[in-house]
């Protein structure tokens, strides 16, 4: 069963191909036929910018037996990008997980096509040293155990065929397959709603810079412009719910129209980060994103969940998220632990409710202020100029039982 | 024991008071004159901005029996800045912890002054609200453990009479205590090298905008230059040995030199933030903080770190990043535990040795590249281009095995 | 507000006091008379051997307005013991927390007698170094904030009046408070359907062994039969639901019946300790304990536990586990902390369902097997004989990926 | 590189076996002769009850180039058990890791003769589906990164020949091995000085109950003496110096001696243990353990470790624990991470010295007393009889201020 290649001859075999129009899965799409199977080819829109239809027309030149494009933008938003956002989701402290957690929303789609189609196999064009091959395939063995995954990049027969571009020009040559007109761009990238990645080429070299004009999703800075914009992001249950421009008014209500306009404003150069990352397969490797809409909600999240969430419940939670992070990065959002996880983290959500003020500029999300008709802030407890019922001989008390440990052990 | 103010009239007691030369202090000094103590007043200079030589006067003036002034800076950066940067050490996600440990700092001393003096009693102006009273008298207590500590805004006697800012000023004029001539600002604020930060008065509405003229020690992004800084931060072990300024090739190499150039390059409106926070004593309260240096070195460090340290040992210095930062917030400095933490972080900091190039703009940090004789980044090993002694198959098996959890739980 | 004592002398003041029948509470009843309040007596049974009738009248005869006496019992079992059943409660790897999570129990119910009778006050007998007196008072504040606590060992007019039993043994015969004809044990202890905790007195010495006849609950071992009880214990959502004794089929199946089952099987000598713990207030202390039933469902819950829940899920549940025993101990059973920690392991127990039998002979619990619907062990996949459709080429492949790190760190 | 097995026709091909003298290495080592190695045989004594001479001799006759027997008991004692004392290493709440903490030791020794010998390859006889591949090749790996590793149990060619006990048995006729006379107990077991278990075969069925001649390590409980024997355990730095038999005066000292004098009073059938576990690729398993002196060391461990370890290192020291126990668990122990997580318990230990007294009887461990020149016991400061310098009414204070919160919550 390792190596579904060799087995089928003569059996009509169907095969789901997570198909992105690019040079690389054409060729896959060419194989499999070659390979014997008829290929479904499926394309998500996640929000990246590209010619569906384009794509459309090159998978059935190509012999497509059926050709997929679905609309994933709503639900990858609510039933993705929002658990992230309660979650406070950030893998080491620094990355934001947009690659991450669109590779479930894909898979999802693509179990139920390869269902409903009869398809015993999927495939994708992923790489053998990446995390996507086990995002896409644990998802895929969780949600239809049964299904045979076809993973060229990891099959002999393809690699070693499939050296280097060269090679996949020269076939697509050869099988008539549209080859770019641009030049590839000397990294790769990945695009979604939520963020864009670049790695590989130039870039594996983790002291050279990104150059200025590899970013896609936001102005540099520099080029942003020179006036702030105000938001306020209203959250319920410790997701957003509108999103109003406060010096325009403009105000978004819809979960996509929400992230879709915190982008737009995210172009104010918000989210970028150049970092080094762990692999679940245990290499480092370099990676640039920029998440601009992500980068906000994070930041507001953060401020209104402070604001409503006891303070060791927060704690614990805060653990969770590290965990959820961790999870989801390394693939595993269908699991027991990533369900149970996800669970106890809407769970400490009920009370995230309330408004948070910010402003963008030039990169950075400032918070202004927050109100909360569930906050646990208590302003008169917390004055200055206000005693309250509280009694400061209690602290007295506090500070001193909380010395026993130290002045026991220096009096021995 | 717990009141020292009625117990003492005739024998000669010395008590040795964390003296600011503000108001609040300057009348504890009479205070505590009255009560019948001497007082020998202890002024730290940690980096703020502040006349050390009028409130050296200002002390004498005021009777204190002997004045300590102190710089503390260099100890400062080494012995606790330092390790916060080791630990990532931020508290609830976002604050960098400048009070939390310029506290056991200046406690430090004070009780090394006291004990010299062979004062008994230890004397400071922090409320009976704040985690500022619990840092200070949990270092006193574990570095001097038969101390008395007189609080004054914590016994009855001092804080009914003084019930607000007006009863200071008048007890200030009966006793000729110079009265600050400019207008008190409507909030508090607390200096040092490496941060300010802002509460109370007005600040104490979280929903309230902190007002533009609050900053003093960045300028607001808007105001700051339009060309970046560019910087390359090198570390050893963990903690910064150098910073070059890559465009006109100033470089500092003490720690106290290299923190302050962090900081004017810091000025540049970066480590701004506003947040609601959780303190010990289970208030939330709103803080306004600037952390220009420490901002740049946080984001330098997470850099480097990551870089050099094995992803497994990196997990588990993460949750005791956690656990230290909550621990210096809470006043834990010197306590085994945080003895126990801050060794087991900085033995993870042994192979943290490399160079990152990082620019500064408006606010914000731009990691640009980095480069270790230290690192676990293998070039060869992650690129897509080389195969290297990796074998792609093997992720097979890897995913395979992973999913024996999923792949099970379906087929029941 | 501190002191409750000075400040009422003409209003009708009502103290709800949990009275225990013995001297230290009668004398505080007539104490607390003495200081002009009206006393309601509270006694819970929750499983102690004790002659409820007796304290009834004593409480009677020394002016109580008002007595309770409540049986807990059931509801101890069901809301308090079966979440630590769920969560394999153990303080410090040892201590199963049987005073801990009683205490919130009688709280309770102290609290919903005091609203209901009008009383401002709650007092109770615990001392002022323990851990009783934190899990009394936090359970009262949380369910009841505007009451007053009265804790007489912490009021110095009353503890510098009673510094002995000799005190108050002379104040018993002043005031005709019947005084225990039996000599006191050169130890205290604290008895409930869970367990006896025996400290103090002799006990003190950490290096003096526990005599002989302390335990009442358990015989020693080498007293206890001779021959083993064999018990089959049955699960559902991670709670008992029923207890069979195969060798006599006796059965019980509501929690009480089950519970008080258990304790009596776990006569062989179960569940017997001697430990060094750490109070919340920072000190070491010595306990000695003896939990019967406790500690066979430890044993019981742990195998169904693992046998039905996923592996990851467990170690995420056992990580909460111990900080819910944390909880418990420190006497937060009522914090939001508690309830969400509560909330989350609930959740993980869904699945628990099952039977395990066990046998229990001199002092140890002994399980047999275990069965379950819910199960997720999969004979076939696990069998040496059976290849299945697990494929062992994978875990080459899934250990050569494993290895990356080590193989890269040492080749470089 | 993945098939060793058609790789290498004419070269000298040497490789290092881990031998243990049955049947299933001594098909191996011939089948690894057919595939033309030179075979080096090596055999480990680390506790097990067996006859190392007859091995040696089956080893030569069947064809081994060279025959490598090795005493690590001392080794396996003090490199390996002793850091999992320190840790109080238990898998999942009940496992001592036995096997697990063997395999590490094992698998160094034979990577030091591989390389003496410049053996490139190293062969076992585990299973495909168990834990002990993995943590003898992620062992291999770490120490001899070079290394081949050659698992027959893994390659399609060695296990769909030999598919059962059936084809090893015609086999060995075939090739003249010898054949074990007595019959095949109904399960596997795997003995080391630490402990045995005891799995597969009938055990696999998780209902049916352990036979009742299965354990050789200890006796039953009641078949074991129905006299206590009494013992005090020194320790220093966290690791036992000395035990005293306090009946009769017997006392070691060498680790060696100390660990097997346990195992010895530990007949009283100590450390008998049947659970399911999780193993690291996913499955649950039944196993069946006996850890006599192992027993016996974690419940003293973990007495003398409380006694002198501060309460909050101690919760630290508790959570790296767990994960140390993972790690070892899972075949990490020479990982970077394992590495640190044992120097950082190894400082947590640093004063973790005293005597233990315990007895032991029938099955149990009961802890009687404990001293320690490190104690942080304070008898004094917890007494209920003597006040001390501890003033009761702080309690208050600490009770009120922990009570902030829930009183803020419930008042709003």
């Amino acid at each position: 069963p390792s190596s579904p290649v060799n087995s089928a001859q003569n059996v009509q075999r169907y095969s789901c191909l997570a198909y992105s129009g690019g040079l690389d899965t054409s060729c896959i799409l060419v194989w499999l036929k070659e390979q014997g199977y008829d290929v479904i080819t499926y394309l998500a829109d996640i929000g990246q910018d590209e010619d569906f239809e384009v794509a459309r027309k090159k998978a059935e030149k190509l012999g497509a037996k059926k050709v997929y494009i679905e609309d994933l933008r709503k639900e990858f938003v609510q039933d993705f990008i929002w658990p992230a956002v309660q979650a406070n989701a950030v893998y080491e402290d620094r990355y934001l997980l947009g690659t991450s957690i669109a590779r479930p929303c894909i898979a999802r789609r693509q179990v139920e096509i390869a269902r409903k189609e009869g398809a015993e196999y999927i495939s994708h064009g992923a790489t053998g040293k990446g995390n996507d091959q086990i995002r896409f395939e644990l998802s895929c063995y969780a949600l239809y155990p049964e299904v045979k995954v076809i993973a060229p990049w990891r099959i002999p027969e393809f690699y070693n065929r499939f050296k280097g571009r060269i090679d996949l020009m020269e076939f697509a040559k050869k099988y008539d397959i549209p080859v770019p007109v641009t030049p590839k761009a000397p990294w790769s990238m990945d695009a979604n709603l939520m963020h864009i990645s670049y790695e590989s080429g130039i870039l594996e070299n983790p002291k050279s810079h990104a150059p200025a004009d590899l970013y896609l999703m936001t102005k540099s800075p520099k080029d942003s412009p020179d006036t702030s914009d105000e938001l306020e992001l209203e959250f319920q249950s410790g997701v957003p719910v509108k999103v109003t421009n406060t010096k325009d008014n403009t105000s978004k209500s819809s979960p996509l129209e929400i992230y879709s306009y915190l982008n737009e404003i995210g172009k104010h150069g918000v989210g970028r980060i150049d970092i080094v990352e762990n692999r679940f397969i245990g290499m480092k490797s370099r990676g640039i994103y920029e998440t601009p809409g992500g980068t906000i909600l994070l930041s507001a999240h953060l401020d209104i969940e402070t604001f409503t969430m006891d303070k060791e419940v927060r704690r614990i939670k805060q653990g969770l998220s590290v965990r959820f992070s961790e999870l989801v990065y390394n693939g595993f959002w269908y699991s027991p632990e990533c369900d149970y996880v996800r669970h106890c983290i809407a769970k400490s959500q009920e009370n995230v409710d309330g408004k948070v003020q910010l402003s963008v500029f030039k990169g950075q999300v400032y918070i202004l202020g927050r109100e909360s008709p569930k906050s646990l802030y208590n302003e008169d407890l917390v004055s200055m100029d206000v005693q309250g019922d509280y009694d400061p001989c209690d602290a007295t008390g506090f500070i001193r039982i909380n010395a026993v440990r130290s002045l026991r052990r220096k009096l021995t």
